[in-house]
């Protein structure tokens, strides 16, 4: 993969995540289901962040997190959002570049704020989120310079980007552009309740241009519309031709049309909050693919990151990832 | 002290921290002495953010983390100072009144942007902060409402209020009213480099209206031009009816003209950054003199809170300080 000038770029929401404490009661009242993400407007989120607890601001984004861990790794990755020319905007845009992430924001168009996520934690280190997109929205396919997607191997595509119009529509250049110039194009689906609103189209997307797919538990049962995750897996099999299965304390499974590989997960040393364990995973996997581990390993190295990030607040790592995955 | 709103009130800096681990070669690389605080303008500000890692945004402000931590721990307390109406100036109001702070901002003047310090936090858990005062430091008499001031037990005062003329002169004005109405002068020294900048009016303060001194050991011995902490010791005695003198490990002492007595230090599960300490303590203890408690007790609280803040990232309280006092 000597031609290129990355190994993974994405292509994501640009959010900073406000965390914050919380309990069962503060969701049960403001009727937000545990561990879900929701899409919510400027007054929703000034009215629950006016509500919640003192927070603590991180850069976060699903793909963007993904990007973040590549690099941590030792890879080279790219990323593609919208931000405003705002003080958030400033946070996301310095915090990634500083992680080892190109990043080369589109001039922003007056108006909508940089996207925020409040992201409420509850004891059980569940999170769940409540994202305001702002500017992040309005992400289109002119921001999708095909240059970058040719010169990376692996596009890597957030399923939240189906929510608005014009990041949908930068979504399907970037996969088209990809799989022209015989790149690899990789989707997560990112929660249950995207999956619920888009699966029909997903459902297209994994049986045809997508050669790579993350899904925890939960989004690939929501896809295939069964409450069996073997019956799921089966489905997958058929549809895409490398699929991740992630399914939190018990480890992921890899399926290939022609293989099934278990891969335990890694314990953290203390479980203090899930935000950003799928796309630290994906990370992991990501750069053992574009540095030609096998699949087991690939799982493995998946697995040590997504250790990592539940270990403390916020979807960034802490520590030196490269270290981490260098006894795998 | 029925006839009070609040027990504590304070005036001071209203500044969002942006948190990043950094090491002592980047330290040297830039100049800045460790443990320090410097004031920076927004060009500098702009060039060491650039340089720095990924940062994690968070509510701080010396005398702020101190009315917090009162809060915290069950006082009644308000907070005087400037943001701006931008997205950290939402963030800190957003904060300091989650954590039960009572804080109603004066309308924003059009410029300058909400404070910010960026701290860099070094392996040895040691914090060196460069802070760009922004509309903070616009702060001034105005500000000052006589009636919130004369409606708290204690008026808290930061020494970094002495840099910008304005909040050096609603400094002033916040100790008059207070004296005038027979309330108690709390001081915090806050940094030995500042100090240096204030000598000859900071001795004049402590040997006039000050009644509570809070500093630690550097602060003190420059303070008094000194290298001997005893003689230092001495020399305050003489001038303020009481003093607080925290020694980091070592614990504080507390002298008063007839007494001197001295309070271990509590040990953290984990030294993580001392960003915040000496804040905190001095919320435990005037939590502690505002409940009645005896100084040895208040040294106690103080070194508790202390404890707590130095076991993880940040500045504001993440157990509950209530609980963790209450066998005091």
């Amino acid at each position: 993969m000597s031609d290129t000038r990355h190994d993974v770029i994405a292509l994501g929401n640009a959010i900073v995540d406000v965390l914050s404490e919380s309990d069962d009661a503060f969701l049960k009242a403001h009727g937000l289901p545990k561990g879900s993400m929701q899409l919510i407007d400027e007054a929703q989120a000034t009215s629950l962040y006016a509500d919640m607890g003192p927070g603590v601001e991180s850069s976060g984004g699903s793909a963007a997190n993904t990007v973040v861990g590549v690099a941590a790794m030792g890879g080279r990755s790219a990323f593609i959002g919208r931000v405003q020319n705002d003080q958030l905007g400033e946070v996301f845009t310095h915090d990634i570049r500083a992680s080892g992430v190109s990043f080369d924001p589109p001039q922003a168009l007056p108006g909508a704020a940089t996207a925020r996520c409040l992201v409420l934690v509850t004891p059980d280190a569940q999170r769940t989120m409540n994202t305001f997109l702002g500017c992040s929205g309005e992400l289109g396919p002119d921001d999708v310079d095909p240059d970058l997607i040719l010169g990376a191997s692996i596009t890597y595509l957030e399923g939240y980007l189906w929510d608005p119009e014009p990041a949908k529509a930068a979504f399907r250049k970037a996969m088209e552009v990809a799989k022209a110039g015989g790149r690899d194009v990789a989707l997560s689906l990112s929660d249950s309740f995207c999956v619920d609103r888009h699966r029909d189209e997903f459902r297209q997307l994994v049986a045809g241009p997508v050669d790579i797919l993350f899904a925890n538990e939960d989004e690939i049962m929501s896809l295939y519309q069964t409450d069996d995750f073997e019956e799921a897996m089966d489905a997958v099999r058929g549809d895409a031709p490398l699929s991740i299965l992630t399914r939190s304390e018990k480890g992921c499974v890899i399926v290939t049309p022609e293989e099934t590989i278990m891969v335990g997960a890694r314990v953290p040393e203390k479980l203090v909050d899930t935000t950003g364990a799928g796309d630290l995973f994906a990370a992991g996997f990501l750069h053992g693919l574009t540095t030609g581990r096998d699949l087991a390993t690939c799982g493995r190295m998946g697995a040590i990151a997504a250790a990592e990030i539940i270990s403390h607040y916020g979807a960034r790592p802490e520590s030196d990832l490269r270290a981490l995955i260098a006894g795998v």
